[in-house]
């Protein structure tokens, strides 16, 4: 992790003290004018892993508190235990004296040995050549600076709010890259798995659907290349919802499973928009 | 919860001072000389919702450090936000100094108002006067007493490893609730989400299948009676897999979902027996 890419730079640690890593909370990451939640996933998960005795983050679970503003913030690193095959802490991002979003990761490693049977499978999309980049007009009247950090192609045709799916249906499918060339990891699939739009919003939702709890999976280590991102809900309840997501590499291995509760909050200050709704995901 | 039930005796809390509560971890719900997983988190969690403002558990975060064993423990709650709407606290179950378990837990409403668009259905089932109480044989040669403590209905047929399942797919299904008749809620959900064998049983899998880390989301309070719990494991990878449960009320309602990050451990001084794999779920 260099900082030629920008989520290195976005997530650069710096040792404060003991158990004490200062950080920046970028504002180029923003949904609106809140911090994208993979993006601060990957922000405090980054200064978790530092000095891990595993390479590889394999569970991270992340309950949201309140949202951090762009500026300079505290992670707070707790080992908890490290043992011969994993290690795990918490870690929480405070900012003003307050905790912002609390974690636990356990790392390991991704490299052992044991029995494989899978069944899951990549969306079935188009070549990425012969797919649409995002429609504007899904989050018009707002700054999303998010959207410029990823490369999104979507599937052509399909009728629902989110592009290239299917109306009345709370599953969204698309290729994804980060858009500066920065090639795919552990760091860039904690972004990813919150980087499509609600599925939600194929079902009538509209305003901000604010994450919980997030917690992610990482599955494998991804090969370079483009990512397949599937996203779907089957259950939203009175406005709480589980979004599952699951991200897979060029080759079609499943690289990241992610699930998280939400709930959709009334529009705050902004009215429906024509083309589709409004802000997206806090 | 009164102490009229195994469930709420084996999970009862006495404060110990500020922020510490003692408990009991009970051995009547072990798999083989473990703990089961759903019941530490039943536990951590009950300790957890002491004098939380709002009334339903929504999702709960566990990460999985070392078990604990039979006998006195302590819960160590710290709350980490209470607002108007939700509040969230970490709690850790501490036995002889070092943490076992950490959860993060966050409490709301099950009332609140919002959009439902539900695609999720349960388990397709025989009445439970059609189908089998549990095969003894899939646990064979190690003390089961977790079994004892529900009473689990399997569909007729199937020629998978676990009772009234297909062979090669790592699905199950059954009919569950609490043996000594105790009506379901919150407490009973945690659980049954971690109730039933492990799916990957059916795919050859056999031997210990740690959690390493388990999220369970509170989606409804069950009404009284029967529950439908389903299990599903759709990518087993180098002895690493996801385990995704829901457990739906008598009505069809979905009251639960879980996901867990497992690993398959080589057998531990037992070998495979005929009939089924051996231990189970630590």
């Amino acid at each position: 992790m260099g900082d030629d890419f920008e989520l290195d730079r976005d997530t650069a640690v710096t040792v404060a003290g003991e158990g004490r890593l200062a950080v920046g909370v970028a504002s180029g990451w923003n949904i609106g004018d809140k911090p994208n939640g993979g993006y601060l996933v990957a922000l405090v998960a980054r200064a978790a892993a530092t000095g891990m005795p595993h390479p590889d983050l394999l569970v991270a679970s992340t309950h949201f508190l309140r949202p951090p503003e762009p500026g300079p913030a505290e992670v707070h690193v707790e080992p908890l235990r490290a043992g011969r095959s994993l290690a795990t802490a918490a870690a929480r991002l405070v900012q003003g004296g307050r905790t912002c979003l609390h974690m636990v990761a356990t790392f390991g490693s991704l490299d052992g040995e044991g029995p494989t049977a899978v069944t899951i499978r990549p969306p079935d999309l188009p070549p990425p050549d012969q797919c649409d980049p995002g429609d504007p007009r899904l989050f018009a009247g707002r700054p999303m600076p998010f959207l410029d950090r990823l490369d999104t192609r979507w599937p052509p045709g399909g009728d629902g709010v989110v592009p290239g799916s299917a109306a009345g249906v709370a599953e969204v499918a698309a290729w994804t890259r980060m858009a500066d060339g920065r090639p795919p990891d552990w760091l860039a699939l904690l972004v990813h798995v919150d980087g499509l739009p609600p599925a939600v919003f194929n079902v009538g939702v509209s305003g901000w659907v604010p994450t919980l709890e997030l917690t992610v999976h990482l599955r494998g280590r991804p090969a370079p290349g483009w990512l397949r991102a599937r996203s779907r809900t089957r259950a939203l309840v009175d406005g709480l919802l589980e979004e599952d997501a699951e991200v897979f590499d060029e080759r079609g291995h499943l690289v990241a499973q992610s699930r998280q509760l939400a709930r959709v909050l009334p529009q705050r200050d902004v009215s429906p928009r024509p083309g589709g709704p409004a802000p997206g995901r806090g």
